[in-house]
């Protein structure tokens, strides 16, 4: 049997309507192609993006900081506690075949900077652009688009 | 909605065969009460339980050591690489409502101390008897009706 | 410049008077021979050693188990915040080149079984009886003693 | 006794000589002020920043990804080892009472962006200009002057 891929979604735990808007529908793109979201569990882009991907029948894992599973969003199928504070940032990405970056602070920062460090694909809707190796979208559905581009790339 | 139970399995990567049987009834049962099974993902006890959760229609977790998700065994769903080696053992305790332990060495026992340690309740088909409060059960349907037992007992 | 031995020592993080004064005999012991003391931290058992090793004039490494520096108790010269919770158990075994282990609970036990796990030379003046792999002493300074020879051993 | 500063020190696993240089001098002005340098523990800047403490009878940490204190540079004086991969950058930040950025790649990204996600005070002669919370300075002895400027201003 062939794993399913894992996508990863990083952004602020707190965020704009907007950004919840375009985080929504990331989540729904990724359920529609098949993938499991991933994520670091709790609100904002996190939470957006696990709804969106409940909405079109998919699987979601919420990688949390700290030890109560209680603490993730309600659209989280698996939550993983991992006691780890901000450490966990990089088991997001280390679990995620490709990530995609939406609006955040320094911890999505952390993150991205995770992403290049490890050569995990990066596709950003967000606004730090720190390399040239992060990959620019212009909506959700190509966002998910370009990362099934870099995973099949990087299996061939 | 509410989450499904989690039920880890801890025990020796490598196994008798006799262990190994016991390991897959022991994730049989668990699939057959509809609760997820949480392990670290590797071979031996890990791999015999995933398999007998598998052959009854169940999903199963391996917290991985690594950062491999290929290193997985074939019967894990959902992998979860932590790249944290034997550190990873709390979090496969504390990613678990109740545990069941099978025969195993040190690793194993480091697992059945985080459980003591952070109240997990442990039920026992192994050979270290290191506390009274591991229960004691005398063989796998046992076992995880005990475990269930418990776990509705400390949500009462 | 050859880097100095580290020498754990674990135990609870209360214990009795008796317990107490024998730490802090290991302490002093460990400083006389000129080894740096590596501890979890905090009270109990850890604090006890570590006083001995500072009346001794040695040197003393609390690895914490949270992010506050704030908790080691005041014997500690070098406090290393990890916030890993009981994870950094194994931080503390891995950091040492031989440990001594003294009366306390399931934490204990859990280094415990890393030190066997990892092989990291274990002599035990303690309550667990959990493998002949453990070196039993009669008192601190042969604890120290043989501490020295297996470190000695395994380094020819 | 009050315990003495903790000063890291983040940049690149390898660095070019005037970079190096220019690490060794931060080192060197950080020991001079009797602080102790905490980085990473590895080669390249890390390397530069301990070799110039230790010309100046400083005290070096290194907090280091493996298992192996072989690993530490040479002018480590206390290697911590963590296994905890690129995990333990957090920890680098975390155990510094205020951090220096010199050039370096995505892994001193990381430190930079959890500095400022944990509020540490972060002073830079660094490539990275991600935030306007990043305080710069034009040469060593003003990066630790500075260091020690916003220490002072944070115990008040």
């Amino acid at each position: 049997m062939k794993k399913k891929l894992h996508i990863g979604v990083i952004g602020g735990s707190s965020c704009t309507e907007k950004t919840a808007k375009l985080a929504e529908l990331v989540g729904r793109e990724i359920a529609q192609i098949g993938a499991v979201l991933v994520c670091g569990g709790l609100g904002g882009v996190m939470e957006a993006a696990c709804r969106g991907a409940k909405q079109a029948g998919g699987a979601t894992i919420g990688i949390l900081p700290n030890w109560s599973k209680e603490s993730a969003n309600e659209f989280v199928d698996i939550p993983i506690v991992t006691g780890l504070g901000d450490m966990r940032n990089l088991m997001v990405v280390r679990n995620s075949d490709a990530v995609i970056a939406l609006p955040g602070k320094y911890g999505t920062l952390s993150e991205i900077a995770f992403c290049l460090n490890s050569a995990t694909p990066l596709i950003s809707l967000s606004n730090w652009n720190v390399s040239k190796k992060i990959i620019r979208a212009r909506d959700a559905q190509q966002a998910v688009e370009l990362a099934m581009q870099e995973i099949t790339k990087r299996n061939e």
